[in-house]
């Protein structure tokens, strides 16, 4: 006799039982097609890759993250995100690729962080990205923000709020304003919503940050009202360095064009406080918050870049790109009871024999409910009558068709309504009809 | 500046240009799509597994191909088949689970193989099990080899055969037979269509099997014909045991049961020949193949399995399923040109400004396509018009909208059909119609 092992996963990865699939794979099904209706191509880039392509971009915490093993005489690592691997990816097939490239990505990806709730250490992720050659227009930034709106409307999980920034603006107030660590007056600005305003003035006065250069930043960060209002604000602002100016102007840009994308206003916002991290974008920057749920935090984020693949080519391949961390959405969603599943099958009918001799008749039935498009089942098994419809009450297929002798010999089917226990001479035409019209 | 690094991936590892990852993709589709027809649900196991829930399976070759590390205190590994996560999810789900349990999983695997060509160290199956409790009636054997005829009927790659046969029936013959080692019989009958009958009948002499049991073996793997016949043959031939007679009975009722699935008997044949493999499979064994490319070898197999999970449960529990290996099987049809993408792109209307003036108005009309259920994008970047008009080329869009201040002005746009070339002025109502008759 073999020795039983206790079966189990790892901490710190998700898995879920067929109910709660099911709804995973509805959301993603809803961001591919969103995805896809926008021109966005899929690509599929392998989940190991060699350790020094993921090594050059990684660094601090990615790198101590990185899954990273050997086999053979090769190096090799578990991707941690989906960007480095399109940088590799676009700078390797370049000459095969049209530019703009519109490539999506939904893949899982890997990172050995501490284990903690609501962490995990293998997720999705649900990428676009545009990528110009050389140049890409700035409209760009508000089709993106416009596929982020399609998105979160077609998912109906709740109001939602995008907020957008411009890193150039960010890096022109800060040239402007001279303080010796940008990076302080970036963090105090990313967390001035979460700690308030007066720990923020606190935090900038033992930096040695001037009153005058303090009430600047302060005012700055406290512009709400709509997009035209905020960038009115800012060419007020009189700041005449060239970033600050660029920004002012892309940003102007992709408002301006968020219009023809018929994004409503009540969905996105410019907000001056986002920063997202402190690196790599290098213009527009996206969050989005679902406005009843607002500490899930931001559910898709992203934004503009210079230069893709500067560790890979030499091309100058700018672009820009949100991404959604869907394992952890969807994870926080449950938690706060936003979605549940309550289907364990994606079955709609379930055809039960009374027993062997209308077993091949049941099953000819349910081939003609699949060839109408319903998703049908026959009950198989050689088992009590009582356990078939059993069965399908613990699937929560809602609707069971029963066959005896008789329903075979005259054709009419006995359609039982599992909500209402409702039972139903019908012709298998007419239980097509019933179960399509009640989807 | 930068030190730039050659971008490549490992060898053994697929990655396709996008032309062919929407084919790849659409494969995929139609899998999942027949999968989830015929009411079998989603799950999606780990990449990632513990080390030891793998080894309690895996030993000698899949042993050695696997991709073990360490991270913290853990050993993990990168699952090498969707059937060990498979057995370790039912057992560790088992009270939450009905049976019979229908499941699809359509997930990478990964094996440290010797590179070579057409093998893959990180490959997609694409699998079906239906897992009963205790007990799974043989019809379930039936219904498995329908969905393999409704996978390959919908591919539209070939004329395909799928072969089945039943390990009783070989495992009783052996037992009949008496040999010592029953492994080389089991790999003479596996192997005599491509070797031939006489090597064969020599293999088994130099085994000092007797030219009386030789000459029933090598009648046995001849039977050809209608599956009726080969019943009858079977039930004919003398033997006895128990072994054989329950064989024979499991696989007259799985040919009873597959009229009623209404499988055309040229799409199935019983093929004593087939084995896969010698351990596991406990019954009815699968294989399929495309008729016109026999080379490429079984594209879909497997069968039935009299216990999934006795290293995790005490719990029996026998099941039935198949498997298609599709990065190999998308690699094969591609080297043979049986497959081909012809675009670059999901995009149908690229929607292209004459320039920046007339590009809002562009932005709405992509809008209205894409609401019309049409993938179209807008071609934003501010380039000379022949640029433009060479992606829509590159990529292979086969209808371009181009909007001059005419063309905004009067609501009468320029459709421009790429095959031939021809442009005509049409309103935006008329070209979602041409568009979506043209698909």
């Amino acid at each position: 006799m073999t020795k039983i092992m206790k079966p189990s996963i790892l901490p710190g990865f998700m898995e879920l039982l067929p109910a709660d699939q099911i709804l995973f794979n509805q959301m993603m099904d809803t961001i591919r097609d969103v995805y896809e209706k926008h021109g966005f191509n899929p690509i599929d880039t392998p989940v190991i890759e060699k350790e020094e392509i993921l090594l050059a971009k990684a660094g601090g915490e990615t790198e101590k993250q990185l899954y990273r093993f050997e086999k053979g005489d090769n190096k090799l690592a578990l991707r941690f995100d989906l960007t480095v691997p399109l940088a590799r990816y676009v700078a390797q097939y370049y000459p095969d690729l049209n530019f703009p490239f519109r490539r999506y990505q939904m893949s899982k990806v890997f990172r050995g962080e501490k284990a903690q709730r609501g962490r995990f250490r293998e997720f999705y992720q649900c990428d676009i990205d545009i990528i110009g050659n050389e140049e890409l227009s700035v409209i760009n930034d508000a089709e993106i923000l416009s596929v982020i709106y399609n998105i979160f409307k077609t998912l109906k999980l709740s109001a939602f709020t995008i907020r957008i920034n411009n890193r150039k603006i960010l890096y022109g107030l800060l040239e402007e304003l001279q303080v010796q660590d940008p990076a302080v007056v970036l963090r105090c600005i990313d967390k001035i919503e979460k700690v308030g305003e007066e720990s923020v003035i606190s935090e900038l006065q033992r930096e040695k940050i001037s009153p005058e250069k303090i009430s600047r930043v302060i005012e700055f960060v406290k512009q709400k009202g709509s997009p035209d209002s905020v960038i009115t604000y800012l060419k007020g602002m009189g700041i005449t360095n060239e970033t600050f100016v660029k920004g002012i102007e892309e940003l102007a840009e992709v408002v301006e064009y968020i219009k023809y994308f018929e994004v409503p206003e009540e969905n996105y916002t410019i907000d001056l406080t986002i920063v997202r991290g402190l690196d790599y974008y290098t213009g527009t920057i996206y969050e989005t918050m679902l406005n009843d749920y607002q500490a899930i935090g931001s559910v898709c984020s992203g934004g503009r870049y210079e230069n893709l693949a500067g560790y890979y080519t030499d091309k100058k391949l700018p672009g820009v790109g949100v991404s959604i961390g869907l394992t952890r959405l969807f994870y926080q969603l449950k938690e706060g009871n936003i979605v549940n599943g309550d289907t364990s099958t994606l079955t709609r009918v379930l055809v039960v024999p009374m027993d062997k001799s209308t077993t091949g008749y049941s099953i000819g039935t349910t081939r003609k409910l699949r060839e109408a498009g319903i998703v049908a089942e026959t009950y198989l098994e050689d088992v009590k009558f009582k356990k078939k419809l059993n069965y399908a009450n613990k699937q929560g297929i809602p609707y069971v068709v029963i066959i005896g002798t008789d329903e075979m010999n005259s054709g009419m089917l006995s359609l039982k309504d599992m909500m209402t226990g409702q039972q139903t001479p019908l012709s298998i035409e007419e239980i097509i009809k019933v179960v399509k019209e009640n989807r």
